[in-house]
């Protein structure tokens, strides 16, 4: 059955749209690529896509678009330079963003008769097609029906709700997990380098280290759903009592300590309104601006 | 053989002490106790413990002394008050602080005539004993050697050096990534919890990303070794693209972005000093202090 499988247009090669469409060919689809450096498309070329001279070109050749640019400022020119050359083609989003401007995007791409999703890849580059990679989806719920298999080229595919924003803010959660988590290795890396201590040697004991706190999350997760956040395992005293000894330290072997002072601000204001009994999730409360004010 | 084993002595009966006592008096060692609020000896009592009225009471049963107290302030307050009835003895030390504190708490105990073990526990309570838990050693080793069988205890030893210092540098090194972590799960968590998903059911997909990302530690340590940050998974320019967005969305969920702020901070300075083709490892780098004034 040739050209049985769906022809996807694919625009923005940087190193995650090039993963990307290479998943693509692998997976046997006709794919046209577009970037605006043209020299990107080069590699995929050679794999067998077909080069499109500028997104309308490109558009033109599937009913399946994905787009991966830099930002969503970057998404809405191309849209706006494809005007109604989008109409009646799916448009997929798989750029970083807010909710917002997900919401916005799916009433422009609408207004241009094309049929939006927007999602979250939740991979680098190197573990797209993997057993790992997946993508959450929010948006058109019908497109999302229509094209899945084809999605399921990239990943698992996770749908969050029909809200095109869902997706973004699944999305922008995991990466601020994510984000926390290179907060505090990048800190520690710098801390074990002033004293000679190699960090690739000392990712032996961080990752396993990391890895077991982080079993505490559904645990805190409940506490944070239920309120409750009384501890038996190590409280806002204690780690309000410890964590100046990390700022002395940071100090006394010249890391900066930009990174962690707010956390600092955060156990004070733990302690501050009454909270030294509880555990470390009061803070995701006390993060709601709401009751910061209260 | 009764009595074969070392007699130690807890001070200290917090959570953590408790936790501590309980191991020791499971693995068969008689134990004494004692803690300023003496009603917190009652459950270990039960267990055979022998409560003692004051340290130097305590400290009087055994060769081997653990202190584990709120902080090293409380340690010193505790030796200054033992003075030399804490001579020949050996003083483990598993209080939470700084390698200035130890090396000076240290020199203190050497001055009464006691060897001196600095310790940090990479545990919970609710692990001690358990199969992931282990303590780092530094200082006295010889004490150490005499002592291992009993700290083995409490789960894995792991020796750091002569440098009293050496076990907190490790020590906060690796909470510092624990509390990286953790204020990405909380920020995560707040921000969910704004659309109504909640925290917990959210871990399920919180805890396998953050772990699949904290896979790539080992080789962001070899960048920080190396000092050599080129990437083809993720740049500092796609990183500080995309992180307007999570400030924005904090900011329209109602989400207090103030733990995250000083990312974009350093973010920018890695653009402003031309790294924009790095990976995040770079900003390993650019914490250290000599190099931000360079
Ligand atoms: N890398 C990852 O691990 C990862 C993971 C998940 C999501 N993402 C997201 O995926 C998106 C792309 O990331 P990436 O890693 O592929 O970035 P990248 O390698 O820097 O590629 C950026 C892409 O955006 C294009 N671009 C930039 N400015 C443009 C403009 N003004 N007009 C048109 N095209 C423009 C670039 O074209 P040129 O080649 O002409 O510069 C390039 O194709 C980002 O939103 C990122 O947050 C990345
Ligand atoms: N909990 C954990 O997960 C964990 C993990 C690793 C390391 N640690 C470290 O272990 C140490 C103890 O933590 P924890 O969780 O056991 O804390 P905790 O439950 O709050 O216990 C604190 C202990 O310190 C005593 N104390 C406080 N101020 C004192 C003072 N001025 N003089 C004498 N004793 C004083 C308390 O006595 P009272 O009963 O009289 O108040 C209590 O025994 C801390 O340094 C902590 O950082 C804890």
């Amino acid at each position: 059955m040739p050209d049985s499988k769906t022809p996807v247009t694919v625009l923005g090669l940087g190193m995650m749209g090039t993963a990307l469409a290479s998943a693509l060919l692998r997976a046997g689809h006709p794919v046209t690529v577009w970037n605006r450096s043209a020299a990107r498309t080069g590699p995929l070329v050679a794999q067998g896509a077909r080069p499109a001279d500028s997104p309308a070109d490109a558009v033109a050749a599937s009913p399946l678009v994905v787009v991966c640019l830099l930002a969503n400022d970057n998404v809405a020119d191309v849209l706006d330079a494809l005007g109604d050359r989008i109409s009646g083609r799916t448009l997929v989003n798989l750029t970083n963003g807010t909710p917002a401007q997900a919401r916005e995007l799916a009433a422009r791409a609408a207004e241009q008769g094309a049929s939006y999703l927007d999602g979250g890849i939740m991979a680098v580059p190197q573990m797209i097609a993997g057993p790992h990679a997946y993508v959450l989806y929010s948006g058109d719920e019908k497109a999302y029906e229509t094209h899945r298999d084809t999605l399921a080229v990239f990943g698992g595919t996770r749908w969050t709700g029909t809200d095109p924003g869902l997706a973004a803010l699944y999305d922008l959660s995991l990466l601020t997990g994510m984000y926390g988590m290179v907060i505090g290795v990048m800190q520690a890396y710098a801390l074990v380098r002033t004293e000679g201590i190699g960090a690739e040697d000392f990712s032996e004991l961080l990752v396993p280290w990391v890895t077991a706190m982080l079993a505490g999350a559904p645990e805190w997760g409940r506490a944070v759903d239920s309120g409750r956040h009384l501890t038996d395992v190590s409280s806002m005293a204690v780690n309000h009592a410890a964590f100046p000894n990390f700022l002395a330290t940071f100090r006394d072997q010249g890391v900066s300590g930009e990174l962690f002072a707010p956390f600092q601000a955060i156990l004070d204001r733990a302690m501050e309104q009454g909270h030294a009994a509880d555990g470390l999730s009061r803070i995701a409360d006390l993060l709601k601006l709401d009751h910061q004010n209260a």
